[in-house]
C-alpha cells in the first residue's frame, strides 16, 4: 500500500457549541461531567475522522481536567484537533472554553487528550495519515505526544494493581 | 478541626449493571465511548461519595482505556472503589466487565483512573478521610496511586502546547 | 431436552447505584416515575438473564410501590434477584434504596415485582432452570410467589372492564 | 372543608401517541419496558392531574402486563383515565394499542394500573373529588377496583419476605 | 394505479398529552425550543400516517410560532390533523396548547405547519389520498394551505442568499 | 437608553458538529427531524445569544427544509449566523451540512430561519443591536429578510382557519 499523503493539523479542526441545559446538570447546578465527557468524545472522534477519512473509534482518554466548574445556562465552545499521528492511532486534543454572555470572554474550562484508532467494516485496524505540522508550536505539540505516548504504554503495563482488585 | 477517620477501600465499593442498549450505540453497533464515560464518571462518583460523606465532582480522568469493544445487547458490570486518598482528593478505579448471557464469563473492557474533590454547598473544598488499606494489594495500589499522582501534575504543568494552541 | 440444573437466589444477584439527576426529576423535585421505573425494569432483566442465561423481556410488573420520595442529588442503590421460577418465567424483585449521603444511612423508597420470560432469537419462549433456594427465607420468599402468581393470573381473567372501557 | 364536586370518568380521559424509535428499542428490536413503563407513567399522571386539578406523584404500579411486543418504527396510542377515586387517591388505568400503519387495525399491547396521590407544595396529601360514574361499565370498573385495593394493601401487609431478603 | 380513495381530516386526528419535565427546560425554567419540536415533529407524522397509511419523513416546517412560554410542570396538550394532501405531499397542522392544572383551562402556545411525504421501503416518493374537508371551516383550510404551498416554493426558489454565505 | 453599537455577522458564526448516532434515527435509518432540530435550535441560539449579549429564547421557526435524508453514522455540520437584526428580534440562518468521511465532501441536507428575542430574568424583551453587513450578499441577505419578515407577519394575521379549527 503507498504512503498515505500527509494532512496538517488545521485541516481536523472541528469546533462544536453547546448550551448547557438543565438535563445536563449535576446537584449542584454544574455540568454533570458524564455530560462534558459524552461532547468531547464526538468532538474528537470528527477530528480524527476528518484526519484519518475513515470511521474510527476511542481507544484511551487522558489528562481530562476539570479547570473550572461550568454552571447550566452557559455557553460552551468546544475545539478539537489532531495533535499527533502514529501508525495506526491518533491523539486529539480537546478544549472546552465557557462563554460569558454578556462579555464574550471565554474561560479554558475542560481539557482531554484522547487517541483513536481507524477501523474497516470489520473492525481491522486501518493506517492513518501522517501529520504534518506547519507551525514551531504545533511541531513542538507533536513532539510531546511522543513522549506522552510511551508514558501512557509505560502505565498501562505496569500499575495493574487497582484493576486486578477491581477484576476478582 | 479533628482528623476524620481512615475508611478501608472496601467501604466505598460501587457497582452498576447495565444493558447496552440502541440508545447507546455508534454506527459499528458498539457502546459510543460517550455512555460508557457517563456511566464510568457516576459510578466512581458514588465510591467517592462513599468515602467522603460529602458530595464530589470530577476533577480529572486519565488511564481510560478501551480494551475490547461492547456490543449492543451486552449486560456489562461496572465497578469503582477509592484506591488513594490525598488531603482535599481521592482517586478512584473503575472497572467495566462484559458479561457472555450464555456462559456468564466476564472479561475487561474498559478501565479507568478518576480523582474527585468533596465541596460543601458553597462550592469550597472540603478535606477527605485518609484511606486505611487492608491488604498487600491495597497497599500496593495506594503507593502507585502517589506516583501516578505527582506524573498527573506533572504532566499538567509542562506540555501545555496543544492546550495553547487550541486556546487562540 | 435433559433438565436444566437448578441455580441458587444468590447466582442471579444484581446491583445497580444511580445518582438522581435533574434529568430524572419532575416538578416537586423528586425522581419521575417513569425514570426509576426504567433503571427498575434494567436491574431486574439482568438478574433474570443471570439465572436464565438467555435473554429476556418483561412479562409484567406488580406491587410496584413507591414507600417514600426520592429527591434530587440522593444516591440510590437497586438490588434485584429471582425469587421464583416456573416452567417458561421467573419472577424477579426489585429493592430501591435512598443513601443518606452524610450518614451513609440507606432507606427503603420503592420496590416492586416483575415477571420476566426467556426467548431465543425467534422470539419463542425457551426454559428456564428450577430455583433451588438455600435458606427458610428464600424457600418462604419462593413459596409466597407461587400463591401471588396464581392471584395474579386470577386478576387478569376476571375484572377486565376498565380495560374493555379504554379499548373502544 | 366542602366536599369537592364530583367528577366523571370522561374528564380525565387522556391520550397520547408515540413513534416507537430506534432510541427506545431494546436488543430485540422491541420497544424497551422501561420506555414503555416512562410514557404510561406520563399519560397516567396527566388524567390523575384532570381528576384532582392537583399536582401528583405515583404511589403504585400492579398488573402491568405486556400482552405483545411492540416493534421498532410502529406507532402507539397510549389512553388513561380514572377508574376509581379513594379519600386521597385515585386508581388510573392505562391501555396500549399499537396501530399497523397500513390498515390503521390497532392490537392492545400493554396495559396497566396506577394509582396517584395528589399533593400540596410542602409534599401534604389532598383530598380528591369523587368519581361518578355513568355508565353500567364504568359502575363495574369502579367496584372491582375497591376489591383490587383490598388486595393490594393485603399483599402489601403480607409477604414482604422478598424486601426483606434484599434488604439486608 | 388507481387513485387512493379520500380522507376525511378528523381521520388524521392524532393527541398527545406530555408533562413538561425539567430535563425539558432552559436556563429561564422554560421548555426548551428543541424538546417542543420533538414532540410537535412526532404528534405531526402520526397525523401523516393516518392518512397516507405509509411511513412518512419530515419535507419542511414553517410558521412555528411560540405564542407563550411553558413552563416546567405544566402540562401540554398537541394536536395534529392534516390540513392539505397534495400529490406526494401532504400539510399537517399541529397546536400546542398549555394546561392549567388548578382550572382546566387552555392557552395556545405553539402552533406550526408541517409537510411530510410517504416512502417506500427504499425511500421512493408514493401517492398520498386525496383530502375530502367536510365542514366550511376544513375547505377554507385547505384552500388557504394551496397558496402556503406556492409561496413555500417561491420564497425555497428566491432569496437563498443567506444559504449561499453559509455554504462557504 | 443609547444605541447599542452594531455587530457585524460574523461576529455571531456559530459551528458544531455532530456525528448522528442511531439514537437520532427514524424507523428508515435516517436522522429524525426532531433530533436535528434540536441541534438547528441551540446552535442558532448561540449566534443570537452572541449577537445580542443577552438570553435569548426562540419566537419562531420558518422555511425548514429537509433537502436530502442524513443516515445513521454521518457526520453533520451545522453553521448559524445572524441574517437581520431589528427592533427586538434578530433573524437567523442555519444550514447543516453532511460530511462524507471518505472524501471530505460536505452537501447541504438542511437549512432554516429562526427568529429569536431577547430577555431580562423577568422574561421581558431587550432590544438588540443592529447588524452592520460589511459584503454585498450579506446586504442582499439582510434586505430580503426584512421582506421575510412581513411575509411572516402577514401570514400569521391570515389564514389562522387550521389553528382555530385544532383549538376547539
Amino acid at each position: 500500500m503507498d504512503a498515505l499523503p500527509a494532512k496538517k493539523p488545521s485541516e481536523s479542526a472541528t469546533e462544536m457549541v453547546q448550551i448547557v441545559l438543565p438535563s445536563d446538570a449535576n446537584a449542584l447546578g454544574a455540568a454533570f461531567g458524564g455530560s462534558v465527557m459524552g461532547w468531547i468524545d464526538i468532538c474528537a472522534a470528527v477530528a480524527a475522522q476528518r484526519h484519518s477519512r475513515q470511521l474510527v473509534v476511542t481507544a484511551s482518554m487522558d489528562d481530562l481536567h476539570f479547570h473550572a466548574p461550568i454552571k447550566v445556562g452557559w455557553t460552551v465552545t468546544l475545539r478539537a484537533r489532531v495533535v499527533a499521528a502514529f501508525t495506526s492511532s491518533m491523539e486529539v486534543g480537546v478544549t472546552v472554553h465557557a462563554e460569558n454572555i454578556q462579555t464574550g470572554e471565554r474561560t479554558l474550562t475542560t481539557s482531554a487528550l484522547l487517541t483513536f484508532v481507524a477501523l474497516d467494516k470489520d473492525g481491522k485496524k486501518l493506517p492513518v495519515p501522517p501529520l504534518a505540522p506547519e507551525t514551531d508550536a504545533e511541531r513542538k505539540a507533536a513532539a510531546e505526544a511522543v513522549t506522552r505516548r510511551s508514558e501512557r504504554l509505560a502505565r498501562k503495563d505496569r500499575g495493574r494493581t487497582w484493576v486486578d482488585l477491581a477484576h476478582r
